[in-house]
C-alpha cells in the first residue's frame, strides 16, 4: 500500500490501517500481515526472514538507545518508517507490520534435517491470545519444530498472542487449521502423539519422547477435545500434588517440552 | 464489621469496601483479608481453613447447578450471605471476602513433618500479578512447602494474583518480605538457594534439587537482583534453542519445579 505523507496524524489511513489490523482477525489473514509491537518484537521481527512492510514510531522511540539504534538500523535497510504524531492508540513507541511466511500444515509438520526428528505442539481450544503465544515461546525455547493451532484456539497473530511469542512467531512453523486435518496429517506421517492429561496416563518422564512426536495440550477450562484423546498414541499425565486440579496450560508445556528436549539430548550443552 | 440490609444497591457500605479491598493492597494488608472473585476461588476457599467473613452473590449465581449448590453450602454453614442487586463491578456471581491466615516467614519455610524438607520458591521482583499468582499455583501443584514474595514484588492478594492462583493462595502457606530478611533466613537455616539464570550456571537436572531447597525466581524484564545471585549456593540453567533469548518465569517455574518433584520422588504414584 502506498501511503501520501510521511508524518501521520491519527485520521491518516495508515493509522488506521494499523488500528484495524490489530481488532480484526480477518483482515490480518486477509492481508497476510500481523502489528508487532514495541521495541524486542520490532528488533526480532529484524532479525527474522519476514518481510517489514512499513514502520510507524512515534518520538518516544528516540528516549532510549535501544530505540534510537533500531530507528537507524531500520532507516539503513530502507524500510518504509513513518512518524506519527499520535501513537496509534498503541502504548508502544513502534509499530510494525510485518508480511509473515504463509505456513501450512505440511511446514508445521516437516523434518529440519535427518538428524532431528518433528517435535510438534498442537494447541487445542487455547482460547486466550497471552496463553496461546507463551505457548509457542515455551515450544521455541524447547526447541519445537513446529506449532499448530486448532480446536477455536486464540489467533496466533492476535497483538496479545504476538506480544507474549516474544519473537517466536516469527521463527517457528505454526499453522491454524481444522482439527480433523490436523489429526490425519499426523497419522498419515507417522508422528506420535502424547495427550497431555491430568489425571491419567503414564507418568511423562516414563514416556518415551523421543523420535517424531505431537505434544497435544488443551486449553484451560475444557482441555483437550475428546477426539484428541481417543486417538492419542499416548497420554503423558504430571503427578500433582494432591487437592491441587490442574496445572496452567503453560506451566504443563514447560514440563513436558523440556523433558522432551532433555531425553533428546537437545540442548545438553 | 456489621452492616444493615441483606439486599444490596450500589452505594451500600459493603459494596463500598468490596470496591476500596479489591483496588487497595493496604486496605487488604491493614484488615488482613482478601477478595475471592466467582465460583471456583470462592469454593477452594470454603475447603480451606480460611476463615470466610461475608459472601455477596448476584442472581446470576443461580444460573448454573455448580452457583446453586455453593450457595447452599455457604447458607448451611451460616455465613453471613449477602444478595447484591448490582455485580459491584465485578463480572463474577459471587465475591467472598476471606480472612487469609497471616502467614510468617517462619511459617513459609517450616518443614512439614520430618520427611519433607523445605521446598520454597522465592518470587523476586515478579511484578505481575498474574505472573505472581499463577508462580504459586506451580508451585502448589509441584509439592512447595512455602512461597516468600520480595524485591518489588506484586501483591499476593491482588484480585488477578488471587485468580491466578486457581486457590493455591489458601493453601500454600506465603510470606512477603524485604530481600535481606528472607535471605539471612534461608541462611540461618541451612536451606540451599538455587538460582534460576538463563545463561549461566549448571544444567538444571543435574543439579541437586533434593533437601531443603529455595527456589530463586526472578520476574521477567530484570530477573533476579544481584544480591540473591551473588549468596546462591548454586545456579541452575535452563538450556534453551540458540536464538531464544529466555523463558517466561511461569515456564521456567514449571520446569524446574517439577523436575525438583521428579528428584524428590515426590508424586511418583
Amino acid at each position: 500500500m502506498q501511503y501520501s505523507d510521511r508524518l501521520l496524524g491519527r485520521h491518516h489511513p495508515l493509522v488506521h490501517r494499523l488500528r484495524s489490523l490489530r481488532r480484526d482477525a480477518r483482515r490480518r489473514r486477509a492481508e497476510g500481515v500481523l502489528v508487532a509491537e514495541g521495541v524486542h518484537l520490532a528488533r526480532e521481527a529484524l532479525r527474522s526472514e519476514a518481510i517489514i512492510e512499513c514502520v510507524v514510531a512515534s518520538p518516544r522511540l528516540e528516549q532510549t538507545p535501544e530505540g534510537r539504534a533500531l530507528r537507524a538500523e531500520i532507516a539503513g535497510r530502507g524500510i518504509d518508517l513513518r512518524d506519527s504524531l499520535q501513537d496509534a492508540r498503541s502504548p508502544q513507541p513502534i509499530l510494525a507490520v510485518v508480511r509473515v511466511g504463509t505456513w501450512s500444515l505440511d511446514d508445521a509438520l516437516a523434518w529440519r534435517g535427518d538428524a532431528t526428528p518433528p517435535l510438534i505442539v498442537v494447541a487445542d481450544r487455547v482460547q486466550d491470545p497471552g496463553n496461546l503465544g507463551g505457548l509457542l515461546r515455551t515450544a521455541d525455547a524447547a526447541g519445537a519444530t513446529g506449532f499448530v493451532c486448532c480446536g477455536e484456539s486464540a489467533d496466533l497473530h492476535h497483538p496479545r498472542a504476538v506480544r507474549a511469542t516474544m519473537g517466536s512467531v516469527f521463527r517457528v512453523p505454526a499453522a491454524a487449521v481444522d482439527r480433523t486435518d490436523a489429526q490425519a496429517a499426523l497419522e498419515k506421517r507417522g508422528i506420535r502423539r502424547i495427550a497431555a492429561e491430568p489425571h491419567r496416563g503414564t507418568v511423562y518422564h516414563q514416556c518415551d519422547l523421543t523420535g517424531a512426536i505431537a505434544l497435544l495440550l488443551g486449553g484451560e477450562g475444557r482441555g483437550l477435545d475428546p477426539a484428541w484423546l481417543e486417538r492419542a498414541d499416548e497420554r503423558a499425565r504430571i503427578p500433582m500434588c494432591p487437592g491441587v486440579e490442574s496445572l496452567s496450560v503453560g506451566a504443563a508445556a514447560g514440563v513436558l517440552l523440556f523433558e522432551a528436549a532433555r531425553q533428546r539430548q537437545l540442548w545438553s550443552g
